[in-house]
């Protein structure tokens, strides 16, 4: 199966995992929701995140879940989530998806690193835990993982450790650093593929400044998909429109502990998942949100008939 | 002068503090922008909030800030930011600004407080040192703190404290918090006035969960006005379409470490300041950052005039 | 195989988990540091703990090390450390473990947990998951799990989890966190054994305040074993002297990070396990630091002499 | 008044700031205490410490400090604290102490520092607002600030900002920090002094790895001196023994949150001041501690004792 390279591009939506209300994995919806989020235009996608309940998973069933959703993938790139409090974990579930067939791996930096130099180091370690011929998408996400990474050792770990092939970027803010990574590409580094994360927050100003697309999730993926093609195409006014459209849901998914609820439920509004539950310690929204959450819905509808 | 109570309500505008390219206090533009908070139809200020720049002033240039914007405010009411790492200061620079005619002061925790019990012990404390005649904002705001402040820790701070009139509620995701507070009150709790911060990014739903108003800043605090009016009127639909047309500068500005530079760049452009700079070691918008904003205000005008 | 429960007490030793040169596990090594934990008179022993370097296994090392300590223990007790991201993960190493015949699972707090209900909430999840027949040890590590445990929570945290039998006591400063859940045993609150861990740094001050005993590790496990066995017969001088004599070794041990490695010097240098090695990425100590720790070996063996 | 340079030593006493029982300022102790600290043999003092409750201060309280204990300490140097959320506030504070008379100030990191280039940025700017005249001690305490500072970085620092005389040491474990140190300025790089932290815990070793002496606090200050006097001399035996005879009086001082009230109950009892009283938040020794401590200190009469 193709690889993820230094120029790879579109939108790998970040899978939800579908549980039933009794916290079992819904398999029938795991196929479903992959066929949903390429019906929608994706580019790949990525399992296995954080918003994909990874650290909720046993080993086992993460495993599972990779073989299941590249069985359905027929052969479109699947970049999985490996990130893991010890290198030998991160190792062995590398070894194995790769072997399955996966596109690349993606890993955060945890929590305990809190020097540049041991950012840069831990990078190290991972390439040569893992060997240099996989893929690495470097998980760029301070509000989540804690850890800031400057751009300056970002740029040192692109130099140094060419396997790292792309940066999810989530830092926030960060659109200086898109424009920062591609000056010093400009002046002769190496480059990297950028897709933006944060649920598409500012993917139009993401993609103005030289991203290459997105790597997130959304309960409407549609519009990452044709915000990232609009842009490409040049047209921002009406990439702009569109993304202002859904800016009040994607902002009511924004609230952290809180989003990824609130994406299952309109995943589930939609038929693309049977239930909108999370798996335990997680929770579903209560009858206010979800009311709040259908009103915008609801609108949505009526703004994007006034846009065409 | 008149104090904030239980049931305050409307628009505190957390109030910039104009500096000149040197660094300096502008104090014309302190007078500029007060009139033009009010102008655009603001309850009360609070100055020496976080967005202030408060920890960047002297403490003499703190209380001539406050001074200067009593003079101006004929009497509105002005609540005073006095958060400091010791409860000495605090108390000192409280008694001041109650003596110069404050409407009351607004207190976060220390991110040194690290359980539900030194939470609450904290604002004891605090009570006790500033005496319990002085009307308190509790701002609840994680994101900056970094203390959370629990549904439970909260009723019993509002319960054991009654001079704590006011939260300033910006936990995110917090709309829950609110509904709580508020269930509370019914089932007998003595009531708090709310009003919500976070630049104003989940107004409507907070005022539709009970929420007396906003005390937040932004660069077009008439919106914030606007939208508490019409939601207080009962007109949702009208509020959120005001608010959805502002959404995509809103979200701009929530750029955590960027997002006082790009409201003091639309303050600039709108001639509340003369210049958009910050203290040092804030640094203002680089040419990129003015580009986008200054598209995002154009497209504010554009749908503005749709909606009308 | 006999279970822990509210009355434990002696010594359980953290066990390290001995490596080869090249990373990995060194199985003999790991027979011979559990006869020599034995001989130095451990009650029982924890593996898998922080100290074991616990997240750097894989799923199926973690099981095999489990099986290869209970074989080599003889019948003596045997907790296993199940701490990990997921309530799934843990659920199913826990069953794993206590299919074997371990004598109870110690998890600690994840960071994320940040109030007060969080924290009494998630050992609840815990409980559920895992069963209410195993029994648990609350590990209370702030330093290291950055969550700090109020006295308040974890009284409420007792009272409602009958399942949690043992607090692994190393808040820091916790001295007074000892003295206030024995004053609510003699108030009618259900017991539960205290072992002390941070190294023993402050095991004859944590005895006279009515600790049950250490689980902690330390390159001379027989000191940890002959404090806790002239504290409990009253003979405190004794204790204390024992106890100052080793102190150097202990602080020197307490540097985070470079602890293990210090620690498994020693075990080293004594014969208990072949290669003081520690798995990437932690690092072992370099010359300089040896030739500290191997002096102040020399000055304890001088210093015990003196004693006798 | 002389100030501290790169070649500074011995050792500078964190000095407590005494108060009454009511939380005034008790200006008779704070005599008592600068004449005790320099009868023991202190070479200087810091004043405005973490440990001095710097925080608690009012700004004239701060200033008032510090001229009643310039005018006590003879032309000894005083080393003065003026770290602050603000650099307007350091620059002031800094001003005012410098005329004075102080010998430095002291800066630690804010916490809100999360990269290395955002640290050196920061001490650029503090060198600018205070002017490169000032010598300036950098304080390196992460469990504190929670700033972890890089070798790396700091070497930039020390090499880009020459008004940096003195390094604060108190990482933790940070002995390795002074080795490179000291390999640096072996390798050409300008020299700072380094005097050492934590309550003296690593005092011996630091020494031996190139420190130039102490800058910290403890109830025994003539251990500091008399440790630093032998190690300098050479006679590390020596040395070791005075300061394991203290060891378990240091080590139960290391309690986060709790070794200041231990630090000021030894100063009571020694009559270096009147009260062990702090000013709130912070609070004494309870009964069971007071009797604790009470016992490692007549342990330590008779241990000194034994080794004359």
């Amino acid at each position: 199966m193709a690889l993820i390279d230094q120029n790879s591009s579109g939108v790998f939506v970040i899978s939800v995992t579908p549980f039933d209300e009794g916290g079992a994995i819904d398999w029938d919806s795991l196929d479903r929701v992959v066929d949903f989020y390429f019906e929608k235009g994706a580019t790949g996608l990525t399992v296995l995140g954080m918003m994909g309940e990874a650290p909720k998973m046993t080993q086992t069933e993460s495993v599972a879940i990779v073989k299941r959703v590249l069985a359905r993938a027929g052969g479109r790139p699947i970049v999985v989530g490996v990130s893991a409090p010890g290198l030998a974990a991160i190792g062995e579930l590398t070894a194995q998806v790769m072997d399955l067939g996966a596109a690349g791996v993606m890993v955060a930096p945890p929590g305990s690193l809190n020097t540049d130099p041991a950012i840069h180091r831990y990078y190290g370690q991972v390439v040569t835990q893992i060997g240099d011929a996989v893929p690495v998408v470097l998980q760029d996400f301070p509000l989540s993982t804690k850890v800031q990474i400057s751009d300056e050792i970002l740029q040192r770990i692109i130099v140094d450790y060419p396997s790292i092939k792309m940066v999810k970027h989530e830092d926030w803010p960060g659109l200086n650093k898109i424009s920062r990574i591609r000056a010093a590409e400009a002046a002769g580094q190496r480059r990297v593929s950028i897709l933006c994360g944060n649920g598409g927050l500012f993917l139009p100003e993401e993609m103005a400044r030289g991203a290459d697309g997105a790597m997130t999730g959304f309960g409407f993926p549609e519009m990452l998909v044709n915000v990232v093609r609009l842009m490409t195409a040049g047209e921002e006014a009406k990439a702009q429109d569109l993304f202002d459209a859904h800016l009040p849901l994607i902002r009511y998914e924004t609230q952290p502990g809180l989003g990824l609820a609130v994406r299952k439920h309109m995943l589930a509004r939609r038929g693309a998942i049977a239930s909108p539950a999370l798996r335990a310690p997680g929770a579903g929204l209560d009858a206010r949100a979800v009311t709040e959450v259908d009103r915008l819905m609801a609108r949505l509808q009526t703004r994007l008939k006034e846009l065409n």
